[in-house]
């Protein structure tokens, strides 16, 4: 199969890259730094520097005679985009070239802007750039658990039927998200909807929930091909960031309350998700939503499933709740159905206590270069 | 009250700013000509010529002695926008100032992208200057009954209370639109519903239906005060087209078997529906969804009510069913809420037959100006 990764750089477009590269794929990786550009200029740089991804693809060559095609270029540029379609022509392309950070499109109009235009602009011309050069090309989609926000009712996978005043009608599970960046997830859910109705196009919207940890089975082939770990509150999922904050003998920041509960998954099982919905593609013309997690969490359970691991080997860990930055219910209702991955065969890797001892050890090795200012920047939602 | 109307050159914006400037309000009428100049571009000018909109409003004032300020702009510049915003400090802002054709949105990728990009930065704008200048601000936003589409289930006052499996929750009604353009209402209508809830903004959004007519009480004082009237497949609305396709002798076009029903209204309802929701207006933090329509119609029943009336004037009218450029339902469920204008006191003016011969006398006048090249210009969904 011949993969496009848009987005290829990313804590998770790398992983990805090497997952379907090591099972004999042909890869070819996009990105435009807009990461490590943001990172720089927030001074919340990535705990363990990477190499760019021109030298990351070499040393994976080196090590495992593989080879990854890079384009170093910007999926909002029309042009540039189809030209790599055309260049390659893809049998999926995996959309992960957005901003995605809830902070970050809250910082200012600027940012919020750029998130806007960035995410929306992207997606549109992926589909016009596959209805254009291969309109039978898988679109694998991120988005995020939360477009569905926290209602008071189950969440369902993707779809609900609704009966009302004795009619039925299926519709997109409602959706009401917690932050600009989530905001522009349900804009493209609604995008891509209205194409696949309107186009026939194939589309699988992958609804994920936060990822932690940092090892995947070629990731950690050679400490060089490790994915960024950001720890720091601006693109540093909350596990990331806990784990370091206690190597660092920093509190761990619980948000108000800390019963704000997620469902959460091992970056392993990311890379599962993604690959057995490449491998068994949705149906022509059709969008595919799966929920993808493995387990739920709340805040306070993650902190004190921190402490316990840092305590027992040292660090002596704190917990502090501070001020919630946010607008978000501290005490809400949370059940999910996520069977549709299970079903296509994903084996979810559990958060043990082994591999929340790994997850320290890696972090250990790299304590001297934690910023202490990246955990808290002050970002609020008022 | 001191009204900021963006996109005041427009069809609606024009004789809305005479509207509030009538009744004493100070009006601030901001455009930047991109329906002008898209009209050119496009070869589907107005029938009747309008002078730019600082000319206009001389006009205004020579007859009525009132004046509108005028400031030629882009609403998706936040610079500009918010120092108007800062200028004026507004009581409400009206945003018209939006791409507002299916059609445009479906030619190419640029102009998908130009209504995307366009729709949502001037929403986020106009968000982020009410929060910067004034939070009190009262935003009306003009959605569209495009955003509900045509579900199998009745459609509500823009919420849904809805139980799922013994629990309850309330939602935005569901929706799932009919073209690109008909997306970025929805988009725009979670956004606000966002910085709604996030930092308690006050909102209306008008889910309107197709408009017709040119007549009001201040557009008839002088012919040069006349709105826009676009006949043409992409910008103009369907009686409209109608009616100027009746005067020229060309067959009323209905798209497929014409059993497309929507909610209509006159232009007259429109100024009082904007100007009620003003001088009402939401409450400090809500989000207020009216479904802005008097009465619905079949396109058949449209083109027969125009075929009747236009037989009996004397102009032979022929109606063609063509194949359909979009890609909709031709036979579907359709019953829908809308008494929340009528509370607020709205008095319909429903299409009678003298509405509709004094709508073909104006036609009438510009007869020789007529474009029938404007009527099909062939774009398709597909």
């Amino acid at each position: 199969m011949k993969v496009l990764i848009l987005g290829a750089d990313g804590y998770l477009g790398w992983p990805t890259c090497l997952y379907f590269s090591q099972r004999d794929h042909e890869v070819i990786g996009v990105d435009n730094y807009f990461r490590r550009n943001a990172a720089i200029e927030l001074d919340c740089e990535s705990l363990i520097p990477a190499a760019n991804l021109h030298q990351r693809s070499k040393i994976w060559e080196e090590i495992t005679g593989r080879k990854i095609k890079v384009h170093i270029g910007d999926v909002t540029n029309y042009e540039f985009l189809l030209s790599i379609f055309r260049e390659y022509n893809p049998d999926a392309v995996i959309h992960y070239a957005e901003q995605p950070s809830a902070p970050y499109s809250m910082i200012n109009r600027d940012k919020a802007a750029f998130t806007l235009q960035n995410n929306l602009i992207s997606t549109l011309n992926i589909v016009y750039a596959v209805k254009e050069a291969n309109p039978e090309c898988h679109i694998i989609k991120i988005g995020t658990m939360g477009e569905y926000g926290t209602p008071n009712i189950d969440i369902e996978e993707g779809w609900l039927e609704i009966e009302h005043k004795g009619r039925k009608d299926k519709f997109l599970f409602p959706r009401q998200t917690g932050s600009l960046y989530h905001t522009t997830k349900i804009q493209d859910t609604d995008m891509l909807w209205f194409y696949v109705r309107t186009w026939g196009i194939t589309v699988t919207d992958l609804m994920q929930g936060p990822v932690y940890g940092l090892s995947t089975d070629e990731c950690d082939l050679d400490p060089r091909l490790m994915p960024f770990f950001h720890y720091d509150e601006i693109f540093g999922t909350v596990l990331n960031r806990f784990v370091v904050q206690a190597v660092a003998g920093y509190p761990l920041t619980v948000y108000g309350k800390g019963n704000q509960t997620r469902g959460f998954l091992n970056l392993k099982d990311t890379m599962q998700c993604v690959y057995l919905s490449a491998t068994q593609p949705a149906e022509r013309g059709q969008l595919r939503i799966f929920n993808q997690l493995t387990e739920l969490f709340s805040v306070n359970q993650l902190a004190n499933k921190v402490k316990q691991i840092g305590d027992k080997l040292g660090y002596n860990v704190k917990v502090e709740q501070i001020e919630n930055p946010r607008v978000e219910k501290e005490e809400h209702y949370y059940n999910i159905a996520y069977s549709g991955l299970l079903d296509l065969g994903l084996k979810p890797h559990y958060l043990t206590d082994e591999i929340l001892e790994s997850f320290f050890a890696i972090a250990d090795n790299y304590k001297n270069c934690i910023n202490r200012n990246a955990f808290l920047k002050g970002i609020k939602w008022k």
